[in-house]
């Protein structure tokens, strides 16, 4: 992509009504627009990095087993009456009446739907495990949406549901979520700490909330040391393992009583990107989704549910990986993996360099920026350091006359001259 | 993908409710699930149809230099107001009241949005021309929803926003998209018929729709037969050309003054998938997008929208290609390209072959859907031309011992005997 054909607003100052830094940075970078409070606009830099996310969450729950479908956003009020959440559902729930006064409500979660795809087609326990997810924009009407992406009222949650015959089953479909989940955290680069939580308003038994570390995190988290030698890649990551090893938040952490000796405990700041609820028949029962199971009765599904805050991601992302610059994408989410600085447009010899360049990583499928405006050095310099690619590449008149280009880790500052054909290996396969 | 895994509720008899027959051959091949009057959940296998078509739409967009972004599907009214349109708009709107009584309302389109975040952030002229596009959930409360995906109340469409100096560029844009409509429904194997049309709430100068022709289609459409001549990939498809040839829905079409000659007249039937619209200053005025000209005098930027029925595809589709047995999907928005048949999973030989079959098909990348489940070949068989994949490949104990299984275009039905090695061959590359 080149810039002077795209669309990348920045910012020398972030606007005043942001309070965190993720927040000022996807301003400042021309990644999100507020349409209303609690509501964005993904310009195109936040959208890429959004699809990135949204792609690796999708990937590892393919893996997982799960199958994606997707869910309307408007859902009937009747649905949430048969699981007793109409009532239940407090303000947050963004409840509407259509023209024939029919009472609807955009979801803030679906597992009533879900559940009323499942009591529809499935009857036998043959049919079963099952996990249906989708990654669908919900609705929270918070009473005072802020921090940007991470607590909006319009967000994009990946949501899973799992249906097993019994206990041990819908016990395998947890701990196969959890191991996902994990999994997809480490991608992105983050450091994931899973936690006993509370099931809150969609109710159960057994929780987990994933807290990911980053020093600007919402609340303090203590952990095993532990966790930051697992191989989060060994196929036979064990989910029981993982929940042995203490962490804990702020206000359940007890020094006195914490069983992991100081010198293994760790402490850090978290910030919830998702959230895992084992439930049973909460929904089913209620709901009439049964299954007739080897022994020919008919018995209500064991459920689960698994979310993720994909638009969260994008902010919590920022949090982890920032510096007084601007943010320092993983690779793995990068909006463009290299951003290649023509530093001297006016120059047809650098020009020729960064074009062939340009036209070279784009043949070998490498995402690459093209900064091709006329502007001075410094901009786009700081442009680039904003907006955080990887991989900075700057051709400018003196390297072009001795062959060569300077590139740049955003993420260790360090810079290393090389010829375009080294540049390009360095890129390929 | 297994079908033991997956989860495809296919149904003997469509429900009654359905109408046409794309709606039903959606509920039989349990692509979708109506979950209130006009909002259905898009079950595994229409998601991925879904999502098949959105991916040709988003890469003629991209190829045609437009830049996705994604604004959100709840908006705030006063935007509305400010271009006159929230009074103006009737009862399709979906109006809301958040909890603090603000008037918010659920997006049918998005041209306030897209100018509030154009006015915010260009300037000049050197930014131009400038085209963002989106692919949303939309919704549009439609008094009487109907034929299942086609007329929806909650529905996926993408929508690009050209913005350009004067009307030249305008016109330069709007020939852009004109020419990438064309080019998109090529791909999607329709013929697309682009008319005249009048501009509605959305207002504006000029407009054109794309009806796509099926037998099924909800009117008559009278048109040149050099439009099935057009190679749609040509470089430099003109678009003069393609608008100077006639094209007419049936209130207009007069054949006493039809300009083509009798021989070169043809006439079907379309459905409408498509609508741009070139409409000026009528947005940009109100809501004060102005940019500085080279000559330094701000003006109004000249806009146009232009819209694709994303969802509303996916059955357009099947109105167009199905026969008396079932969908018949091209190969480009097939959720699976071959269907392959395990016919006898009890025997070993058999399921050997289909096994690897599976297996290597999926290594190479090609999607397949392997029918591994117990039940009899004409089960298997008459799901196969249900849910309409290009290709099956049928694998049973005869055809293994002599080497060979048998493969199926489920166009046009012939059949053929191949070897396992020649049939991984046609599908390498």
């Amino acid at each position: 992509m080149r810039l002077s054909r795209y669309f990348l607003p920045v910012l020398k100052e972030a606007p005043a009504e942001a309070e965190i830094v993720s927040h000022k940075l996807m301003l400042r970078a021309g990644m999100i627009q507020q349409l209303s409070a609690g509501i964005y606009s993904w310009l195109p830099l936040g959208f890429a990095v959004l699809k990135k996310v949204e792609q690796i969450v999708r990937e590892e729950m393919n893996a997982a087993g799960a199958i994606e479908i997707l869910m309307p956003t408007i859902q009937p009020a009747d649905l949430w009456r048969e699981s007793g959440r109409y009532e239940a559902y407090g303000k947050e729930m963004l409840r509407i009446k259509d023209r024939h006064e029919r009472e609807m409500l955009y979801g803030p979660t679906n597992e009533e739907n879900v559940t009323d795809i499942f009591r529809r087609h499935v009857r036998s326990y043959r049919q079963l495990p099952l996990n249906l997810y989708h990654i669908q924009w919900k609705f929270r009407d918070e009473i005072r949406p802020r921090f940007g992406v991470m607590r909006g009222r319009e967000f994009l949650m990946k949501d899973a549901y799992s249906f097993d015959l019994d206990y041990e089953g819908a016990k395998r479909s947890y701990d196969n979520m959890f191991v996902a989940y994990l999994r997809a955290f480490k991608r992105m680069g983050l450091t994931a700490i899973p936690m006993q939580a509370e099931t809150g308003p969609i109710g159960g038994n057994m929780s987990h909330e994933f807290q990911i570390l980053a020093q600007t995190g919402e609340s303090a988290v203590y952990y095993d040391a532990a966790f930051e030698q697992i191989d989060f890649n060994a196929p036979d990551l064990d989910p029981e393992m993982l929940r042995s090893l203490y962490a804990a938040a702020d206000e359940k952490h007890d020094p006195a009583s914490c069983p992991v000796p100081p010198e293994r405990l760790r402490s850090g700041r978290g910030i919830e990107v998702g959230h895992i609820f084992y439930f049973g028949t909460k929904y089913s029962k209620p709901m009439g989704a049964v299954v007739m199971g080897p022994d020919g009765t008919e018995v209500p599904v064991e459920m689960g549910s698994y979310g993720i805050g994909v638009s969260r991601l994008v902010g919590a992302l920022i949090e982890a990986f920032h510096d007084e610059k601007g943010i320092i994408w993983p690779e793995s989410v990068a909006p463009f993996r290299i951003g290649l600085v023509n530093l001297r447009p006016d120059d047809a010899a650098t020009t020729a360099m960064a074009e062939e360049l340009y036209m070279r990583f784009t043949a070998m499928g490498v995402d690459v920026l093209l900064d091709d405006r006329d502007e001075r050095a410094g901009v786009k310099f700081a442009t680039m350091d904003l907006i955080g690619l990887p991989w900075q590449v700057t051709v400018g008149p003196r390297g072009v006359k001795e062959d060569k280009v300077e590139i740049k880790s955003r993420r260790t500052g360090e810079r290393e001259e090389v010829t375009p054909v080294e540049l390009l290996e360095r890129f390929a396969g």
